[in-house]
């Protein structure tokens, strides 16, 4: 095994750096958030750090670091106070990709890729089409993580839509089902297939 | 596609409602954290919360449920300061799992599966032998998360040990070629393919 340590980290190059602290984590969501300004200006952009908080109340959060692009995914959630959350897709990995480009906050991101945007239920931010599990999530707060200044932003899941393909009879979305895809580090999109799930563990005497 | 709203959620049944929105945000990172006791009692646990909270710093976070099981991790954090994170592979998926089984806190979990424990490098925490990707990590802060009761605990990555095979030239650690699994819900395991990277993105014209 490779050893770095800590003292070690500040000797590498930028992105070397980046890659690695960001691939060394495990594998993360892969994420499309679709939001609105209040002027009407749509903005979809990719997220690898929307973690499940909680089932009931149900909850998630994601992590805003104070130097890359989805400032205006947040200045959009706080001026309207909701978002979508949309799964990505193998065929839509370099689209969605490309929503981490960073458009001046008057550019739609929907006008510079083939994603599209779909509107139901009164639900004013837009949804990604194709998406096979969207949610509508309402913001509720934050935390600042002073080590780093990064903030934890957190919402409530308002609405859930699923393709019934993907639901088992206990309410487990099957991710596979739907191709839904997973990210790896800052750039590497991988396409997972369920392996196995679990019973209830109980201790063994 | 099928819409469940916030209302509805409220009248599914239990489990229906833990599996559906732990599935509901996408695939989740697939770590065990080992951690020791001021006694010297060892604890590896499954988690799923893993994420990355910055690269320069190095920092991540996890999710403390209050009512789940890994209380003991915490405990042991808080005693020693320390823990390790350590990828979980395909061949150990339902050993790691078995982890979450309620154990008494003086048992290891070490005893009470195949899972094997190493030392090295004067680490105080057991690390999981085999385990592709490895990290030491030290306890910087929690933070309340007061709408569910939920913590975030904060912490700096101290050292990475990695399979060399792993990282490319730019420092990814391109983790299928370790057969690095992630969560699909509470219980759900899925063997990810690397599909595709991307160069960073710069706005179209």
């Amino acid at each position: 095994m490779k050893h770095l340590s800590k003292e070690e980290f500040d000797d590498l190059q930028k992105f070397y750096r980046i890659n690695l602290i960001n691939s060394c984590t495990g594998y993360k969501s892969a994420n499309l958030l679709g939001s609105i300004s209040k002027e009407g200006v749509e903005n979809v952009s990719v997220f690898s750090s929307i973690t499940h908080l909680g089932s009931n109340p149900a909850m998630l959060g994601y992590i805003l670091r104070p130097t890359t692009v989805p400032r205006d995914t947040f200045k959009n959630i706080k001026e309207t106070g909701l978002f979508t959350v949309n799964h990505i897709v193998k065929d839509l990995i370099s689209e969605a990709h490309h929503t981490s480009a960073k458009y001046p906050e008057e550019i739609s991101e929907f006008d510079k890729t083939n994603l599209e945007q779909e509107y139901k239920d009164g639900c004013k931010a837009p949804f990604v089409k194709g998406s096979p599990v969207q949610l509508i999530c309402k913001y509720q707060n934050e935390y600042n993580i002073k080590e780093n200044g990064t903030i934890l932003v957190v919402a409530s899941i308002e609405d859930i839509y699923f393709n019934e393909e993907l639901v088992s009879d206990s309410g487990f979305l099957q991710l596979d089902k739907g191709g839904v895809v997973t990210i790896n580090g800052c750039d590497g999109y991988a396409l997972p297939s369920l392996l196995d799930r679990f019973e209830y563990q109980r201790p063994k005497k």
